[in-house]
């Protein structure tokens, strides 16, 4: 099999990747390990960044979730039993977010595909790039019970951080950053409506918690809780009391409960890989950069990453330059660490670490004052928050 | 002896507080336990907010460091061997900050009181302060020889971190918070012109250095080095040497040397106890909260301290009500982890930990480009460094 775009990974990035390159003309296939119902069905993300929108929307994959998404114009940070809003569009000029789950994005994105014809392949495995020196890369996988190859001029790793990608880069030219957290969390699914109109990102002396939501009839409620816990040992009532005792403000307030159809545990990591180029291959998204889920920056970088490749090839088929394509890594890398940087902030603000001193503690709250009283520090967090425009 | 207002300590805190409750008709006496030639010539803080500025002028304190002080509007933050000038005039609505020594203010301050016949001991040693839960609390002090006793209204604590006036409040009621930095500043004294006009705040790989400067022929020079630094391991080609490595830019710039007349290393902590008050004792400055010298707070913070309690023991004297004393603390403290959050905020910016990874180091410089590149980042700087208004 050959094409000019190999790309693997059937989430976001490679999905708006391959929808990118098919609108200005280029040709690509797109390798997902799993099947369309796996990638149709399983839950990450779900707050959509201005510029995450706005691309969505100028390649026609924006209808359903302009007709379905939330918009919001802001977030609660409640913290000292009290709650402070930090409103996102007079702090930036006009920006907001969108609620709109990354698995409802992968949806859109998957029935465009196949509804153009273009090449998405389900239960393709990657088991190797190679070549990525030369003119004439290619991608070894497995599918249907054959060993395939697929040639091309070059290869995009959007297979995210257990992909195989990024061993097409050698050890060698390869730096790695990284900071795991002494926490994760316990997301739940719910079917009752949810308890608040925005995100309520909450600070206790018992932990984090964050109030968000799918829909207008479904809750996603996320607990802090050390990364080595077993869902099993929180059966539902467990977590809306824990959620309860979390959210307390002083006056009224209450926490709807309601069946909790989906629990899991996520650990939390701060991870970037360098560079996210090397001759023709190219990473995108989790293949070279984790966040921790606390800034929802994770599939917003995806897309701006995807966003900046899909110019830089575009450029390239056109004009024969490499100029935007050798600028790539730089260019999405400043993206990445302010990201990054923002995703420790939030992280770090509202979490309780266990080996937090009581000190530590008063500065938790200095700063969360600081934003809540302060325009120059609440436009930061919205800036960021709403992300920072493509550059 | 007996007085309205006992202050144990004479330096900027409890001269000013002198001057200010002197202004009000309340009669006060302050007890210092070093002599005059050594509290006027002990090197400390240089930068004045404009709240502190603005509060030595309404008390007749301004005269001098008007004529001889150094106004200065920015500050210069440099990284990746670049300069970013930060401008605070533009960033505040025209705040700055005054370079003056604090000891040109204790020598101000001194002369008046001498000047206007206040009581004013040297070599006054308090050793005691008793009765703090009565109306009538005393302070024994050791003078000339003699053990002696203060019979005041009110004791004031502004004796710094070393200080016996905190032992007035019971240690079960007193919580204290503390960090300390696994670093110290090497700094010095040069006769020789700054080789800036404005404070260069540098982080490089090899730690961080700060230029300042007394006048515009005395260069302020710090270097970070490990705590347990003996400042006679550092000769001073040395010293130059390694500033000259570490303030290393691009382009044109050259550090001017010259003799070092004055050398010493301070230890970095953050640092508060709570409550500040204990029925008729008030602890004011570094008696009740110590910063890293970064965010050059020490110094204001003690003047707003004294501004406050001036305020309400004025109040307290013409109206009988204890209402503003019985705030002072919580309005202090709220200022106090202001300033102890951005302390740690700018010497964790811009120190390198000796067990920072390679991922906090990436951060460290995510951060000082935002704060160089965004508005919203860098008016966050620039409000705290200049002074968060008397609340």
């Amino acid at each position: 099999m050959r094409t000019t775009v190999g790309i693997i990974g059937g989430g976001p990035a490679g999905l708006l990747l391959a929808r990118l390159l098919d609108r200005a003309g280029i040709e690509s296939v797109v390798l997902e390990h799993r099947d369309r119902a796996y990638v149709e069905q399983r839950q990450r993300a779900g707050i959509l960044e201005q510029g995450t929108m706005d691309a969505l929307r100028a390649c026609g994959a924006g209808e359903r979730m302009d007709r379905e998404g939330l918009v919001h114009h802001g977030i609660e940070l409640r913290f000292d039993r009290r709650g402070h809003r930090i409103d996102f569009p007079s702090l930036t000029g006009g920006r907001g977010v969108m609620v709109y789950a990354q698995t409802e994005v992968v949806k859109d994105l998957v029935a465009l595909r196949l509804a153009e014809g273009g090449p998405l392949l389900f239960e393709a495995e990657a088991v190797a790039v190679e070549g990525t020196e030369t003119g004439e890369p290619l991608i070894r996988f497995r599918h249907e019970g054959r060993e395939e190859t697929l040639s091309c001029e070059v290869v995009i790793g959007c297979d995210g951080f257990h992909g195989i990608a990024r061993q097409g880069i050698p050890r060698s030219v390869r730096r790695t950053y990284e900071r795991v957290y002494p926490y994760g969390w316990l997301g739940i699914l719910a079917d009752v409506p949810p308890s608040c109109e925005e995100l309520i990102y909450a600070h206790s002396p018992r932990g984090f918690a964050l109030h968000s939501m799918r829909t207008p009839e479904i809750s996603r409620l996320y607990l802090q809780v050390p990364s080595d816990t077993d869902p099993d040992d929180w059966p539902d009532e467990r977590i809306w009391d824990e959620l309860d005792a979390r959210f307390a403000v002083d006056g009224d307030w209450e926490l709807r409960r309601g069946p909790i159809t989906q629990k899991s545990v996520t650990p939390m990591r701060s991870w970037v890989t360098e560079p996210m180029r090397h001759g023709r291959l190219f990473l995108a998204g989790d293949a070279a950069h984790i966040v921790p889920p606390t800034g929802a920056k994770g599939l917003n970088l995806a897309i701006a990453d995807v966003c900046v490749l899909a110019r830089a090839l575009e450029h390239w088929r056109s004009t024969g330059s490499e100029d935007l394509l050798d600028a790539y890594s730089d260019t999405c890398l400043r993206r990445v660490w302010r990201a990054e940087h923002f995703s420790y902030f939030m992280t770090t603000a509202l979490h309780t670490d266990p080996g937090q001193s009581a000190f530590d503690g008063k500065l938790q709250l200095a700063q969360l004052h600081r934003i809540a009283d302060s325009t120059a520090a609440a436009t930061e967090l919205a800036e960021n928050y709403t992300g920072i425009p493509l550059g």
